[in-house]
């Protein structure tokens, strides 16, 4: 069977790339990337340096007009004004500054497209339903309904699966070490700048910073602030 | 109420968005238009052209990624080396070659992105169920499913309307008339070059003058055919 992996270049979506390679073969496995002009271009490179490693087809999307469309609202586009939070900021706020609008909907839907064209049956995306952050289109009713549209089609009915969703980042973490990801492969960083390395301060540093000491692991990125791992790992692992 | 028409520049949607303005006030109304490396450029230029004539917002977005996902297996695409067929070839076949991919579910997507970005509640689309090429993503289903997606946005629960779903082109044009739409701004050839007029025998230019010939009407675009209007105004207004 031939499956999508919708990869970012985050640690979700390579650790769940490499599960799929593992599961149905590199030569069965597609990945499809999107360059939308976000902050984060440095998870591209990764993405790039993740198939060439696992000997997989890539092709990388231009969806750039997302962040022309989204730049009066998010605070994921390059051109917006809009304050980057902080970890305080939104834990518990049901819809964050780094909302973009119907994201999952159009990046899935391009993704049922790009399965459809390469004659796959499954698209899988590393989304997880128990993200603090808690947007609307990370939910198990988001993937159920995009999987009722496109159930709809008549001769392909492709599948969006989300093998992670109930999963913490800790277990994800713990699913990449045992098959060997290189982690320094993943970048999860909200700036996106590689510089002195991630910030270890914005929401998404400080989620992987603990969840990689819940499963005993010192992350292998760089970080430009100190972060006292012994502390963390006999805190937390 | 803020409102956005998908406008491709064909006679549907040219329709509907001179009714958007006529119930809602060219303030409230803004157009997305698609560009994705189809052949159909000159509805662009007629998208264009509307929306000047109208006094609206509009938006072009670029999605020719969209070109190279489908290329091999859609007729739509100009890079692809699929025949276009004839009316002949598509009328009863559930998914002809001129069907791409989850189009419509792509294209809606990025409405309801457009329209939370803009503040707009519903996002219309000229979609007919009745068509002819009866596409999976063209029914009361997909319209119905992909409002279930929407309706999960915590904050704003966009709906996608396809008024003109159940009406048949003809009435479709008796609205246009109603509405004085200049209907020479509106293209539906698939072949899309301009040149000696519209080609006159695919099956949307046949679809299109069967359609004016019942309301009644000679349609004032070129055609590179002859085509016998006194016939045809005869035979079917």
């Amino acid at each position: 069977m031939k499956v999508v992996s919708i990869l970012s270049g985050g640690l979700d979506s390579t650790v769940l790339t490499y599960k799929l390679v593992d599961e149905y073969g590199n030569d069965n496995v597609s990945a499809l990337t999107f360059n939308y002009g976000q902050r984060h271009n440095i998870e591209i490179e990764n993405a790039i340096k993740t198939c060439e490693k696992l000997g997989i087809a890539h092709k990388i999307i231009d969806i750039s007009f997302l962040g022309e469309i989204i730049a009066p609202v998010s605070a994921l586009s390059s051109t917006t004004e809009v304050e980057m939070p902080t970890i305080e900021d939104v834990l518990g706020d049901p819809q964050p500054p780094t909302y973009v609008p119907y994201r999952n909907m159009i990046l899935n839907a391009i993704g049922f497209s790009f399965a459809e064209s390469v004659g796959a049956e499954k698209i899988f995306s590393g989304l997880q339903v128990h993200d603090e952050y808690s947007y609307w289109d990370t939910t198990w009713d988001f993937i159920n309904n995009m999987n009722s549209v496109s159930q709809l089609n008549r001769f392909h009915k492709i599948t969006l699966e989300a093998p992670f969703a109930d999963m913490s980042k800790k277990e994800e973490i713990d699913i990449g070490k045992d098959l060997n990801v290189p982690f320094e492969d993943t970048w999860t960083c909200y700036r996106g700048e590689v510089g002195n390395g991630a910030c270890g301060t914005c929401p998404s540093c400080s989620e992987r910073i603990m969840n990689f000491a819940k499963a005993g692991l010192k992350d292998p990125i760089k970080y430009e602030t100190d972060i006292d791992w012994d502390k963390l790992l006999g805190e937390l692992a």
